[in-house]
């Protein structure tokens, strides 16, 4: 390993074992955050340039230099390399040395009135709000997009909604569809609510009590967007809940997409065989050559547990950690990318497993044969048109459909007539036994009726323009 | 076991086996949501009755009995037994059976247009918004006052302030334990947040798919607070996120009280020696007589895990259910319960530890003594006064240090001349060698200057008062 | 709250606040481990007897009188109480009240030579040894029996063995249900391996260090059961492995409840139609009558995350804990207790699902029609009696089962003929055209051929015996 | 990205989405898996060959090839690069195709009766055993080594031991650093039995419900060091209660050295004062210039989240998955090679850490003197020698050392005189008032006399030879 000098270096007599160093290097995961540590370091050294707590011309040299790394940063000029990740602790050092290489002695003066402990605090906040826009937006747009299309083709298709797994009453599966827009609404606005909520900036906390210079934290709070300075800088450098919060919303996001992956495994089913996979989303097997695997719903599901256990991963370590900054938080940034880059994949992949698929009308119709779908229909009739209480309806409806089990017949398979003749109470019923007047029947906010599923499609569409 | 009429049974020849009714009763945890679940059948039973869904006279009569009922069951005049909980699977069997055997007939009306799966959700909703009111907030602000009621006494009492758990600078104990303050406030953001992102009424979602009658979604939605009813029925009656939220933000809680615990426990060891428990707030040993332990901390951090524990027991519930209510959901109440009551206690626990505790301004003095606290102080003063970049002045200092350790001396030993032998560049740095002044040199926003520190102090006033 | 008197008081000058009693007080917990603290005090007091460390008078008259405490407790005619709760704060100190009230001075004498530290890891360790032969074997065993019962008359019944939920090949239904007896089997071996792993006494340690009595480790070890005492006093009063690794096993063990369980709900649904649920093992809807529900199975499922959660909890709270004993670890006893309730509970609920629901022959005929599932077949065929390469014959059936997909055909519903002109290398295939044939191929060990499940069943029923 | 061909390719008209091959790939991952899944072929293709299943000169030709491949791939011959990744989705198809390009046509064979079901669950399996003898232990015994060799020199050294972080007896520091041999003792124990419990070879089980060629299972599980085929297909290839069990027994391992790792920080605080920390084995600040940091500590008790992370992760992805193999269990490998990777990298830190530092004895004497160490001898010095029962001595010596207390003297700070003066029974206790001694008393199998310490250092010894 090559020799090098750590910014940290002075009262030490030898270097590291190769283990301490090996366990904490960190340039490998932390190099994503090049870009924001630069823009942050820039901040602060106009801020101390301004303040003249280096000399101006040095802040100056400092600002165009970091200014040209970010360029060669983000247009991929200038790559970490495995020698970098060799020859440097961590993204900030690998920074600052690359900062004093190219303009010497000015280079040095950049880490004046702060601390890594701030430092890595400001650039990981940065990071993740970053990560929001371009990453988590950009990816669950297209979801909901693609469950909007397929929802406004099939608003007519009546397919049982299920509870327990058991067929309960016909629903639009257009509603259905638009039951995960819900859920992935709820994730964007969880998602958005992190970077509000953990809109401090902790630039100027220093190692953990402030820094004695006469530092300006409104303005390179300003300068970076966010709403100002943390209050407290014990608590800025030790606070992680920005972290926890971002892998709790991810969580949630990938419990979601279990959901809806559980669902797309149903559908594609020989026994529902509702959901047609298509060629590029469904994979084989390398011994049953009839195979099409709903792969991609599959990992998606099993990658629920990954984003679950960072959470876990994370919340562990920050249990019955003293104040402040403790090494231990290192450990925060790789759960967290893992986290995002794994739900951005999943989110990919659903997006196009809904996208390139198709539903089967014929498919949805068979399964309305089955499963006394308009029981809960024949209740409310007694209960609409005969005055009878709806916990006595429920208990002829029951009784009714025992004696259906016990002739093999499906509610579907019997008329008004046979009805009547099983209890007088149901004559009128007829027009309550169809499906599609069941559905429409639920016109109020949120219910299922043609009318009222259009309204949501409606609302989305503008809502996503 | 008492024979009972489940409100389902109409199609079942025989009752459940022993062992499914004990996995599935709940009334012995879901009691607690008995007041809200009769606010909300009030709610409903009122709605029916203006919409003549049923008849006003028979509303008006469930109305009655169930505002009746509310306040039996609020005064404590009606308890829950074990023979309820024998009788009936839930609380809301439990109130409908109450109901009908008071007013006969019209009680078995109070279910019309509604389902369990929506009821419960409802219910469950409520119990949550009114948690945080009389419940965490009420805990929460307390513990702050105790922080802030400690702090006022010790502004002027230096400690060293930790990284690494290693000594690093001098700051305000006041301002160490306002960092605490801050997380306490973010938590009670944190969790006001969940109330209002979750405010939608699901009630009216019916099993699954909405109700065949002319509900007013939006008019119970108001009565009961909500911010109006919620988008699709499907995704009303099986999101439990608003559950999952709230106990993240109870572990996040757990969490800062576990490393405010871990403090107590250091700073009242022999080791530190800077706070002494009072009597009322430690405990014994069952063997060695002289033990003073600070069980109250102790058990607050280890109580984290189980918080943390019921997060994860929810997610995983929750990873990969199909649509729509599955009986899983059940388990989402106890581990609220459990998270709340245990945070709560915690909160109380931690107060009282805090408030009747004594901070011992002399052993803060001690632990000055050794750690070359001041050793960024002489780096800073090489910048500010003697044009050193900083990473030059990090370097001469960190000789500086390698050499007082070698002479078994501390930084707090020396004087100016000493440090002006080993460097000329150290002439001049006498003032910078007072741990007050290292102090108050940290004169901005989020810094441990005393006036600062009044100012975070006062600020903190203002917004609890 | 009524005064009480502490074992540890005599330093203290006020007793706790009423959140640290709250926080504090286990009995309402640990009272389950009364008889094993009582046996345990037994074995002590004995040997302080014969070693003289104590009277030997004494030391009878604690045994004398524990022993019919123990009776007391376990023939139920001694319970403890709501008052008891009150008035002790761990069953230790009640147990210690208890027999000095009854007893004298000689009671005072108990506590000679040990700590509440090795007391409360004896009796822990002898009650998890206990629940295992009475509690979980007695639970699994009569589930594995379910689940042999409903083999031995479905070794006839072919139906599809799934991957990726994707029908794959047929298989016999008995093989099906003898995978989940494998896992039970393993299940049970985790948990008895938990027992001998940890059959270390650690009565004796005292607080942490040992005690300065000449007493007999080996002698109380024996009489209780363990291998021998524990090695080194520090470890053995701050160990609780033994706790975590019960967890883990039932955590595996709810894991494999969750996997049976889900195959319940899907067999269950009008999808599959493959399992009639019985009465007894089935509820229904409050406002769907036609509804029959696999709750049972559901809540197992749903209870996995909440013993996945108290693992969790344990290993959260244990992480970074210092050397010794620490009142974090009060924690381990609630979630050891509600983890072994839930499995315990689960087994009986899965135990009645299986044994008394119905698999349909008729529908496993169904099932087999759809899905290509004789492909593996013809590839296999085409390797083993027209020597192409495996590789290849997969490529062939892949493209005959996209022709027939292209047609709408199932590969049920074609011939030899058909095929011979598809591809003239499938003359000769008819015998391979079988779902029986090919289920009675599968002829070796651990295969789901007829022969191998029999031979799966007869080792089975021996090993139950 | 390349064109490739998929093992599964032939019924599908187009190939997978980018989204769906970047979610699938595993061969950046399990590429680690490449020589035992060429050890598993190689066993599978003798045994083909053996068997007549292909011919002979096949099966020769593939095991030669296989033989180089194995010995390339060991030695690094051959490197699996981005390019290999990017052209085939896992190990096995880069395996299979790597020898079809080499040897043409035969290569085709070597996948006939096996399925990448049982494939992947047996080189998994073979990959975790050896995890364990090249890996775990040879970490293992060198931590255990060194704490080994600091014990044998502190034998002698006196420090309090602490209960609740308070100082509660006098115990040798030896005795001490032999609990933590005794935890990871218990890890080894429990890593092997992972391997014993779980050393069922899945290969032969084929898809799901074996193979329909006559194969000898039990060959290749003797071959491959299997202690013989595993019973039931279904299972074996959905079983990952081996992944589990590892990652169960690797967070243990996690959770003890994180509780090494919280001492060390303790020792190493100015506070302990009582480790010294070598220069190798800590870090400095890059604003701090005196601060010596327990880095290693600290990232080791931090990554003890991560693994627990991992084990979670995989029970929720095991959870409620419906038999047999589902996509999802791919998470597995990922999870047990970080956390593998990640507990080897902590033993290899601690080992450092403990190895590279140095106990100062005389920081040990200064910890004794406060804390009224000795208060338990003194109340068993009144049960021993004057008859007082345990529970009125502890009493007592409460009260004297509330005496204490108020006169801000310590117990270390009197002498038999002071005490006999206080209370007319402590005449006579003089030598109980020696810490040495206090030690040495405690003299039976587990205690912390010098005799019982050197013994066990003796055992130790013994069994690492």
């Amino acid at each position: 390993m090559k020799k090098r000098k750590a910014v940290w270096g002075g009262r030490f007599k030898s270097g590291p074992t190769e283990s301490l160093r090996a366990i904490g290097d960190s340039l490998r995961i932390d190099r994503r955050l090049a870009p924001f540590d630069i823009r942050a370091s820039i901040a602060h050294a106009r801020m101390l340039g301004k303040r003249r707590i280096i000399p101006k011309r040095d802040a100056d040299a400092i600002v165009r230099e970091l200014t040209r790394m970010f360029d060669d940063v983000l247009f991929g000029r200038r790559v970490i390399t495995r020698e970098d990740a060799d020859a440097h602790e961590d993204v900030h050092s690998w920074i600052e040395h690359t900062l004093t290489e190219r303009i010497g002695a000015a280079g040095k003066k950049v880490h004046t009135a702060r601390s890594r402990n701030d430092q890595v605090a400001t650039a990981f906040r940065l990071w993740i709000d970053d990560s929001l826009g371009d990453g988590l937006f950009k990816r669950l747009v297209p979801l909901v997009h693609a469950l909007l299309r397929q929802a406004a083709t099939s608003i007519d298709v009546v397919v049982p909604a299920y509870t327990h797994l058991q067929r309960g009453q016909p629903v639009s599966l257009a509603h259905h569809l638009l039951a995960y827009a819900e859920m992935f609404d709820r994730d964007a606005r969880r998602l958005a609510a992190c970077a509000v909520r953990n809109g401090r900036s902790p630039l100027g906390s220093g190692a953990a009590t402030g820094v004695p210079h006469r530092i300006d934290r409104a303005a390179t709070a300003k300068e970076l967007g966010f709403a100002g300075p943390s209050a407290n800088s014990m608590d800025a450098v030790s606070d992680r809940d920005f972290a926890a919060e971002f892998l709790f919303a991810l969580s949630l996001t990938a419990v979601h997409l279990s959901r809806l992956a559980e669902d797309v495994c149903l559908w594609s089913s020989s026994e529902w065989n509702l959901l047609e996979l298509g060629d590029s989303v469904s994979t084989g097997s390398s011994i049953m050559p009839q195979k099409r695997n709903p792969d991609g719903a599959e990992l998606t599901r099993g990658k629920t547990g990954r984003v679950i256990g960072h959470l876990v991963g994370l919340l562990t370590t920050l249990k019955g950690l003293p104040m402040t900054y403790n090494r231990d938080l290192q450990e925060d940034k790789e759960a967290v990318f893992d986290a995002y880059d794994t739900v951005v994949m999943c989110l990919r992949v659903m997006t196009d497993t809904i996208g390139e698929s198709r539903f089967r009308p014929e498919a949805a119709e068979r399964l309305l044969k089955k499963g006394h779908l308009l029981a809960t229909e024949l209740a409310d009739f007694l209960v609409a048109e005969k005055g009878v209480a709806f916990r006595d309806a429920h208990e002829i409806v029951g009784k009714l459909v025992r004696r259906l089990d016990d002739e093999k017949l499906d509610l579907s398979d019997v008329d008004e007539t046979w009805l009547a003749k099983f209890d007088a109470r149901f004559k009128g019923c007829a027009k309550w036994l169809d499906f599609r007047r069941a559905v429409d029947r639920r016109d109020h906010v949120g219910g299922t009726a043609t009318r009222q599923v259009k309204k949501q499609l409606a609302a989305w569409k503008k809502r996503l323009k």
